[in-house]
Formats: C-alpha cells, sequence, structure tokens
C-alpha cells in the first residue's frame, strides 16, 4: 500500500505490512504527543475535520493530533449546519470542500458516503466513521494498543487469544478489528454475545477460512477465562430499531474487579472502544476496575493520537520530516505521563 | 476606495477601481490557495469567524482563507449558542467581540445587521452575507470568475452577455452582482425567470439607467442562446412563505447537457453560487454537465478562497508582505490542481 | 498558591496574594492584547475548549486568550455533540480529553462538575463555569477591572463602597466576586435587591466576619448614592423554576444616565458581567449610559482577555518567557484603542 496522496476509507486498503508500517511511524510520534517535544512539520497545512454526525472526541482527536503536528484544523460539527440539507451531493460538497484544504476527515451517518465523497475529492480524505460501515482509524488504534500491550509482555499479535465481549452485531469497531486480526497468524477468538446479537456470519466465516480459532460463548465468566486481552463494547443503541429494543440487552454482561479476579489470567488485558456506558443500567465495565493497571481503555484512545498522527504523516508524506521540524516543548508539561502498560 | 481598516459591508462600496484592485489581489494569492507555497503573513492575527445563521461552506472558505495567510480562526456557528438570544444588542455584541480579535466575518440573519454591528466594532467587519440583503465577497468571487473565464477567451467583462436563470426575486447573490455589473460597460442581460420571481424593479432600472442591455425571457432555451455566460441559481426555499411555495419554482428551469448542446454557443460559461440543488425535483444543473469543461461552479468556489484572501490582505494591510513570508511547501500536494478554464 | 500546573477551580483557591499576582501578570498582557506586539510563547501548545453549555463570548474569550499567547485551539460548544449524552462519566472524559491537550476549560451545567472533570484530568483545567457554581475567571475579572478603575482615580480596592444591584440570589457572578471581595480591607456594600432575590445568607455572613460593612437597599436610588462602584447584574432566568418566575424580576431595577445623574457621585464607575438584557422588559442598563465615560462594562471584557492571558501563563509557567517570544506586529491594527478609565 502506497500511503502517499491515499485516500484511507476502510480496513480492507491494509495488508499486514501497511497496518505495521502505520504502527512503526505511531511509534515515533510518542515524544511528541507526549510533549517531550514539539514539532513544526505542517506549519501552513489546513485539515478539514468535516463531522456531519456529532463525535466529540474522534473529532478532537483528529483536530489536535493535525495540530501536534503543526497544522492547522477548519472544522464542522454538524449535519444541519451543511450545504448537505439543502440537496447538495456528495459530489458537489468534495469538489467544493477539497478546495479549502489539503486533507480532509470526513464522518457520516451513511454507510459508503465517505468512500463517494472521496472519489470527487482533489486532495486525500479520511473515514471518520461512516455510519455503521467502517472506522479505520478506530480499528488500527485498537490493533496497535493490543500490539504494546502483548510486547510489554514479551509477546506479539501472533496466536494471541482475544475475548470479544456484548454488541457483536452492531459494533463497527468489532468488525473492522476482526478484518484486521485476520493479517495475523493463529489468534483465537472467544465471541460472547447474545444469540440476537451475534457476529456477522460474513465477518466469522473469514476469521476462520484465514486460519483463525472462533469459538462462541454465552456465559461471560468462561469466555474471558484464559485469555490475553477482553475488548468489551457499548451496545450500539443508535442501531437498533428502538431505544427500547436496545434497553434489552444492556448490562447483560458486565465486568468488574471480582468477576475479574475470580475468572482472569494475571495480565489480561481489558479494553474498549469508548465511550464505555457508566449508567446503572449499562455499566460494562464497572469504575471498580479503574486502579486496574490491565485497564488498557485509556492507554487506548491515547495511541488514537499516535495512530491518526502516523496516517496523516504517511498521507502527506512527511514522516521523516518530522523529526527535523522538532523543537523543546518551554511551558509547563503535566507530571502525570499517560499509563504504561504493565510489564 | 481606501480599504486600510475598512468594513466590508456592501457591493455599493465598490467602484470598478475597487473592483479590480480586489481582483488583482486575488491572482496574487493564487499560488498560496493551489499550495505551491505558503505565507506566514498574518501570523499571530486572530479572526473572529461569526456566523449567527448556519453556512459550513461560507465558514470554512473564509476560516481557510485566513489561515492560509498564516492567520488564527476563532468561530461560532450557531445563533442559539450566543448572547444574542439572551436580550444582548448587536452594539453590546460588537463591542464585547472586538475586543478579542484583528478582524471579524460576521454572518446574520437579518438585513442590516452586520452594519449596525459594523458601526460599533473596534476592528474591521467584513458581511459574511446578512440575511437577503447582501452577501458581498459571493458577488465578487462571481464577478472575478467572470473576469477569468473570460480572460481566457481573450475577452473582458465589458461587452459580455449574460444570462441570470431562476429565482431572480430571491437570489440576493444575483442582485448583488448586478450591482457590481454596473460597473463595466455595455454588458447585455437575459433575464429568465417565471414572472413572479423576476428581478426587483429597481435593480433592472439600474441597470438601463446605467447604459446595460436588459432582455427578459420565460423560455430558458432562447434565452441561453447567444450568450458568453449562463449563470443560475437556486429557489432562494428560506425566503418564500412556506416550503411548498418554494416548491412550485423548483425544477422550472433545467439545464442539461443536451439542452446546453442545442442552444449554447461553444465555450458558454455555466455558473452557480451553489449549492445547487441534485434532488430530482430541482436539479438546476444536471449532473450530466460535471464533465463539461465550461462548467465553472467549482472554479467559483475555489476563486472564492482567491477573494477572500484578497480582502483579508487588503483590509489589513499586507498585500505587498504576502510574498516576503512566503515559504516551500513540504507536504503531499495534489497531484490534481483545480480546474482551469478552456482556452 | 502555586500556579504552575494548578486547576483553577474556584476563587476558594485565592488569597489576596494570588488574586494580586494574577492582577500583576494581566498588567504585562496588555500590549499583547492592544496588538501592540504578539508573542509565539505557546506555540505548539494546544487548549481543548470545552463548552458542554454555550456561551459564544466566553468560549471565544478563552479560545482567543490563547491565541494571543501563539497556542492552538480545539473545542466542542455542545453539549448533545458529546459523549456525555450517551452515559460517560466524567470520570472518563477526563481521562480522555487529557490526551489531547496540555490545558482545558470547561464549561459545565452542572455544579461541582469540573472540579469532579479535574480530579481526573492529567492536565490543568480551568473552571469556565459549572452552573449555579463557580466562574472563576469571571470574578477575577471584575475584581481586576474594579482595581484598574479605582486606580485611575488614585484609589485601591481597599476601603471601596460597592452597590450590587440585581438579582444577588442567582448570581453566581456577584457570589464570586464577594468571596475574593473579602481578600480586601474594610470595603463597604450595599446590596439593592428584591427581598426574594437576596444574597445567600452565608455569602453576607462572610462578608460581616471579614469586617467588611454590608447594608441592605430596596430603593435602587438611595443604594447607589454615594458609592464608588456600581455593579448591576442581569436576571438570571435560567436558574428560576420557570421564565414567568424570572420576568416577574426584570425590570425591577433600571438604570440610566438621568438617574445616575441625579444620584450618583461624580466617576461613580458602571459594571455589569454581560450581556446585559437590552429588551425593553429588562433594560437594567440603559443604552443612554454607553457615552458615559463611567460606564466600564466593555472594559471588563476587554480585561477578561487579560486575566485569561494571565492564568494560562501562570499555569503553564510561561510568565517569564512571554516578552522573550515578543515580535512586532506587521499588519493594520485598530486606531480605535479599547476605552481607558476617566482619570
Amino acid at each position: 500500500m502506497d500511503f502517499v496522496g491515499s485516500h484511507i476509507i476502510s480496513v480492507d486498503q491494509f495488508d499486514r505490512e501497511a497496518a505495521d508500517r502505520v504502527f512503526a511511524v505511531a511509534d515515533r510520534m510518542r515524544p511528541y504527543a507526549n510533549r517531550q517535544r514539539i514539532t513544526r512539520v505542517l506549519q501552513g497545512a489546513i485539515l478539514s475535520n468535516m463531522f456531519f454526525e456529532p463525535s466529540t472526541r474522534t473529532r478532537v482527536s483528529f483536530g489536535s493530533a493535525f495540530n501536534l503536528l503543526g497544522g492547522e484544523v477548519r472544522e464542522t460539527s454538524e449535519v444541519k449546519a451543511s450545504s448537505l440539507t439543502k440537496g447538495e451531493s456528495l459530489y458537489d460538497t468534495a469538489r467544493v470542500l477539497s478546495g479549502y484544504s489539503d486533507i480532509i476527515v470526513m464522518r457520516h451517518p451513511e454507510s459508503g458516503s465517505v468512500a463517494e465523497f472521496a472519489e470527487a475529492s482533489r486532495v486525500p480524505v479520511i473515514n471518520g466513521g461512516d455510519g455503521p460501515n467502517e472506522h479505520p482509524s478506530q480499528a488500527l488504534l485498537d490493533l496497535y494498543t493490543m500490539r504494546t500491550e502483548m510486547a510489554a509482555q514479551a509477546r506479539t499479535l501472533d496466536g494471541m487469544t482475544i475475548a470479544l465481549v456484548g454488541d457483536l452485531r452492531y459494533g463497527r469497531a468489532v468488525h473492522s478489528l476482526c478484518k484486521l486480526l485476520c493479517l495475523y497468524d493463529q489468534v483465537k477468538l472467544h465471541l460472547i454475545a447474545p444469540p440476537e446479537l451475534s457476529i456477522p456470519e460474513e465477518i466469522e466465516k473469514k476469521l476462520v477460512a484465514d486460519g483463525h480459532q472462533v469459538e462462541t460463548f454465552i456465559d461471560m465468566a468462561k469466555g474471558i477465562s484464559d485469555v490475553d486481552i477482553i475488548y468489551v463494547t457499548r451496545t450500539q443503541e443508535e442501531r437498533f430499531p428502538s431505544p427500547e429494543d436496545a434497553d434489552r440487552y444492556k448490562g447483560l454482561f458486565r465486568l468488574n474487579q471480582t468477576i475479574y479476579t475470580q475468572n482472569c489470567a494475571p495480565n489480561t488485558v481489558i479494553m474498549h472502544p469508548l465511550p464505555r456506558d457508566s449508567r446503572e443500567q449499562a455499566q460494562e465495565l464497572d469504575d471498580d476496575l479503574n486502579q486496574n493497571p490491565n485497564l488498557a481503555i485509556f492507554r487506548q484512545t491515547d495511541n488514537g493520537m499516535l495512530v491518526r498522527m502516523a496516517l496523516f504523516a504517511l498521507v502527506l508524506d512527511v514522516v521523516d520530516e518530522v523529526d527535523n521540524h522538532a523543537q523543546p516543548v518551554t511551558w509547563f508539561t503535566s507530571k502525570r505521563l499517560p499509563d504504561s502498560p504493565p510489564q
């Protein structure tokens, strides 16, 4: 895969070499994200951060990643503020917006919209989530986190056992992650979901066809014992026919410290694409796990910065220039560095 | 007209010399907008991009134009987020906001609001659209596009024939454009509109009084033959008493490739202030025109960047400093340069 | 108080020395806010300007203050765009967002929310208003304004007489201001409010316990004679059980030029935390005061920039670096400098 000038629309674009390239560049972004130094490599470049569906977290993450490389960010955060509501085609929107910036991140509620948009764009487009379809930077940061967590235990992604817990039917994060996992060797997957929310058949088939082992569980306690990583997801209520339909599945699987201690191997990593639902009826990951050093959910979001910086640097072809534009940080930086995975 | 420190509120402020000055400066902005180089001339300056009515396109265009000159942008995109809803006067809002920035772009749904705001502002204000009244940067970019399209055919604005098509009653873009056209010599205008949506009488009178030729058409095919430029507009549904009233006029005039080929002289330029309505009931400009090299609608929006950069540079008095703060672009820039008009 | 790396959550954190330190640094920010020069001291730093409740004015003020120091701003302006609506805890939001930036300003509708958020944040957090509770930068800019207005009359804050007018029950600005006033010596306060909207008892008690003089008035004309400063507030309708409840108190106290001339000592300063309600039924400060040189309301908001720049510089430990990164301003700057207090 040649990153330079490419659109990043789907995890299907990535082979193992491409994913590993992203991760290697992400590693090199760490001193900038940790404020040990700054870089001005993209000074003068403009990102159009177009969110036609609300998502504070992802929007700010992409925007900050671009700022960390020295670039400027223009953005929108609402579909109703857009010409799309006046009957403008994605083709027109793309032709117009691509005259305003050097690169575009786009989130949009409709499947396939970002690919259609990218086709008409003169500048590279990164998919920030197109409805139930794809959110490739999330899948990449999840896999990057698995890689760094395993590395701290002197392991690699090959041969890992991962439990996927929750709404495996509607969770696009899980679907994209499974596709990326297929790039590695002999992954074992424990799929823990109510039958109505089980993973789409074609994804399970692909995993098996690619030589991975898939086992299905209804009992969470059984499914999470003897795994390396537990990846918990929220119920994707926005994809259900009605909120009441979604409510039936909230709180079905709850992981807390007691259940963890009773069932999990030491150092079992806990992940979640966030936001986790902390309301009483949900609590898929109990707050009492917050002190558990294996809770990697905030390392995931921190890693999101590294992966998004890496994608920008690769697509805009400045990977080898980043360090040449480095400068020292002269203001107060937090004494509290991001968590590291336990060794 | 002295641009330095001035408010840009209305096309009425412009004489021919002033318009030509904007266009000459816009020409000089092209290498920056095309990413052949960057400039940091406004490093440290702040634009307050205050949109009290949604408009993603215009807001991002002004913001990017300021970023391209090296400045920072603070913005708002919603009236409900504003103190205006708590009974604050425009006077107060202006006094407050003008302490936060070096220049303000303001869009507001009420006619005359931006002028009232500007009167109390300590810093220059550019009208980004005040309801049905004025949107001077749109009119300037339209005229600038006409000028560059004609120049590619070794013509000038003087003596042009232009067909204006659609909702000529409510379209402020058309009204402002006509006022600017009055600055040039012997323009011929074909006004194509249903009688209920014909151009306001005072505008037609002014055109005639200034020595231009005005002809009215109900049949589009007749009106667009033998013209240099066809300028199509959308039905301004937000100005109609009800959406149903507006719907009656949608789709009344549709230009497509077949009609174009049958009726138009070669190289007749097609323009539209955008967004064009691509819904089936409207389609004022059919998608099959997208491959027509005379479709200038995306050159228009690209030119918008140049014209807005020019206005900022003129008002903030940095025109002759822009090139002194130029730097090379070191990241990937698109191989797909903006369209050029056919020669 | 050690500012470096601290959260700024409440005026209770400030002793007299700390407040005076903020004011001394604010004084040094004036040439940058007045565009006599720029500074790049925070180039590469990122502010997350998180407004989970709308407030154009305060949001833009914080953002511009950070830009004036050379930093970048990422922001959100709406609760509905946020994961908070998906059941995410403030703990999670803080852990996530603090990985995106160097400092966070947060506004949130719930009392205590910003303190809870700050506890989980890895980077310093400044309270931009947590519902009815605190808005420390507003109180600091109010006190800073009193100090500069009094200084122009060769006076100090010690021994001042201040009339507080309006909704003293729900106005958090007034409450925080009173707490700060307690740091100074022998302040005299005239409290002018309808009995139902009188100041909370604990605040009045604290003022008296700290040696200040408090007098209560129902008649505004009496309360504002023979004072140094009149501080008028709006009815905080969002805190009332219903808009109708609030409406009963609008327009109860109206200050205009005639009343001012008839009752006030010369050079009595008029302040208001803004926005002032200029609708007919309210008009707590009549527009005919706009030409009164003692109307300090716009000097207040201008001072807000200085105070917010000072807080950023103190917390991020760059106070003594600001001038080292100074550069000349090369663009047009307004001939209309901010008002100065009459001498």
